[in-house]
């Protein structure tokens, strides 16, 4: 969410929003300038919704979808300021943050990189011990997260395809029926299992599902998924009321 | 301070301060990347220096001195990402923020605008009550944000010459010789005076006193200020302690 | 034209493109990325379309639409730098600019500092002194510009009402409505007037015709001012083949 | 050369220049804005120096020294883009473009994905058949290059050790040592031939001898390069006059 930058606007937040229990917002690196920033902690407030920081790699350009070869120093750095960034708006509006989400391609270069996905989950420890981390579940970046004793939630994604090592397929798909991605998501809560492209079903340890803010038609997903795990009896919760 | 950007570096940052009590320090806008910011919150923690957001335009290029015609809304959703920007990395160093000083160009837009004056003492104190606004001295943009109720400290500039309307002279002169800005600041301090340009000695109402980071020697012109002003007996100390 | 950037689309371009003769293609600043570029350059060579370079102030977050206050010799930079930078796109598909048009609040700063004004001029002029510059016509730019001997073209507006001083009206009105444009485009063309907000019908000088590329349902409305214009028996062709 | 930014300057342009035949300046995207661009062409002309465009990757943080992983693509937008920028300053001073060095870690990136080198080639290539495209002598970079038809010019570096494998040793180290950086150019000019930091002694196909502009002390190693090749009765002329 918070992704529309300057004069470009990005997704349908308005009418995303009330869907929510957490919202991740984009602080500036790739994308979300100041005033959507604002703007996007305002509207979050309003529904109730808990905010977290979706801070990117510093390209804009490429929408921070495009590996850049960062130190963990430097990684700690792109966080701990595009987070304080978004506290500052946070704060005015009467909020804390509840998490951090790494943006984009950050999650792949975790993955082949484990010194980045340690340095990623000590900054967000060390700006506040119960600050929670979003990883992608059962990755190596989720394992190494949690070992440094940082407060992890799970991700499993509603909209996108797994393989069978439970990675998202690439290049990248992105389901743009609603009731697939509903599907997807009931089974990740309800049964704690996602069907893979093979056809297979395994087991994911998900503490909190993603829809993607940008694509086309997004309020009907999200409609759609939170309408299906509530008639499944899901209680849809906030991260911080239960992790 | 923190004004290094990149592989660009700016000033002399760790001779000069050990003669500070309070360092503006750059929040990415106008100079000072987050690799940057977190060295100079290191350095500064280390000499017990107090730490400031020196927030500044969208305009790296142009270092922030450029006029650029921004709303209030605007101007605040600068301040407030920049200053919560530097706030992490104060607080992951232990620290917490005591000032914010708009950099650049800031001070005459405001004198002219003070719609602009307003909405930073607002965007300042809207963070933090506590937190110290520093304006220049006698100026109408000190005067409106005094009036919004925002903890405001009057600056002087010990390294630039003063009109007669206790304006800084323009196009812009900094004083390169320790003993010139020595003397303006002892008599800023222990006189609450400053001669203008034309050799008169007018009133000025300084609780703290400036000198330029980017000034080539500048080490040794804050050596000589603080030097001179501990000889007259002044106590040296950061707002925090007295404001 | 061409005012996507990396992950943001802005405009309809591909709708638009067949109604034009001209197209001013946006060049980095503002908007318009390498890629958009690119894509942008080879649309308009596949439409027959002529090329022109539309140069914006630095300001990507602002859309160029915000008064900076740069030198004459920056603003001259700045025209090199993205008209050279669009050249290389033309240049390699065979094509060659037609023309240069300041974009954004560029139009409001000339008006108001004539220095800017033929310092825009005297960029386009060195560049190529066949190169067309696109003024407001009848302003104090489009004279300042023609004095420098610049090969200029005053453009009105079909899509914004103009004041009793041909001025646009402020804050900032686009029409909609096809019809309205067509209208106000075949009065300028055909009889060299325009009708004021006032009701007032004024003489207007132009040469060429513009539609805002950004509107929603922009291509409704090009292709009403051009179908509007050839009912006229009005010769719709690129400036380079008549000025 | 070129590698100022705004308010920061990097290297000694002014002292370097007489000692060159040919000068890489910085295009805007690692380094080198519009103004600094103007100047150090005006600065090259004025000294005889043949130009040439030095296109970075779009990380003004990282200086384009970090990996960045972009498509053949985008790197060709990136290099179009760069170089017609800086066409522009040479057509207004009178002068042309000699060659195009990518900058930074573009080297390395070619050498691990021939495709990149390939598309960098070709971009050159497309822009101008006669533009000459320096690479890394006797690297797969080169070779790639070669391959495409680009007209091509192998490049030493004076100032930099040697693997046995004829790469540069890595973490970057730069000599310092005037007297070091002349003996290798010698023997790369001479001979042919560099000593590897093994001591081997290997061949060595080189066209055009680099020095960093941004080390410290600069100018004395491209005086002390240029004196040795001279006495040695070395021709020291631009690759356009003889390649």
């Amino acid at each position: 969410m918070g992704e529309s930058y300057g004069r470009w606007t990005l997704g349908n937040d308005e009418a995303v929003m009330p869907y929510l229990t957490s919202a991740n917002l984009a602080c500036g690196f790739h994308a979300g300038d100041p005033h959507i920033m604002r703007k996007s902690v305002a509207l979050a407030v309003q529904h109730g919704v808990a905010i977290g920081a979706h801070p990117g790699l510093p390209d804009l350009m490429g929408f921070g979808r495009r590996a850049l070869n960062v130190s963990p120093d430097e990684l700690k750095d792109y966080i701990h300021y595009q987070t304080g960034a978004l506290s500052a708006f946070a704060r005015t509006a009467g909020a804390t943050l509840q998490h951090v989400k790494p943006h984009g391609i950050q999650y792949t270069m975790f993955e082949r990189n484990l010194d980045l996905a340690r340095a990623c989950a000590e900054a967000v420890a060390e700006l506040d011990a119960k600050l929670i981390l979003m990883t992608m579940a059962d990755t190596k970046f989720d394992a190494a997260a949690r070992a440094t004793g940082a407060r992890v939630a799970g991700e499993g994604f509603a909209d996108r395809p797994y393989t069978r090592d439970k990675e998202l397929v690439w290049p990248r798909v992105v389901f743009t029926d609603p009731e697939r991605a509903a599907e997807q998501a009931v089974m990740m809560a309800r049964d704690g299992k996602v069907r893979t492209v093979d056809g297979d079903v395994v087991d994911v340890n998900v503490q909190t599902i993603c829809v993607h803010g940008d694509t086309p038609g997004v309020e009907k997903i999200v409609a759609a998924v939170r309408k299906a795990l509530e008639q499944e009896g899901i209680l849809v919760r906030p991260l911080r009321d239960w992790l």
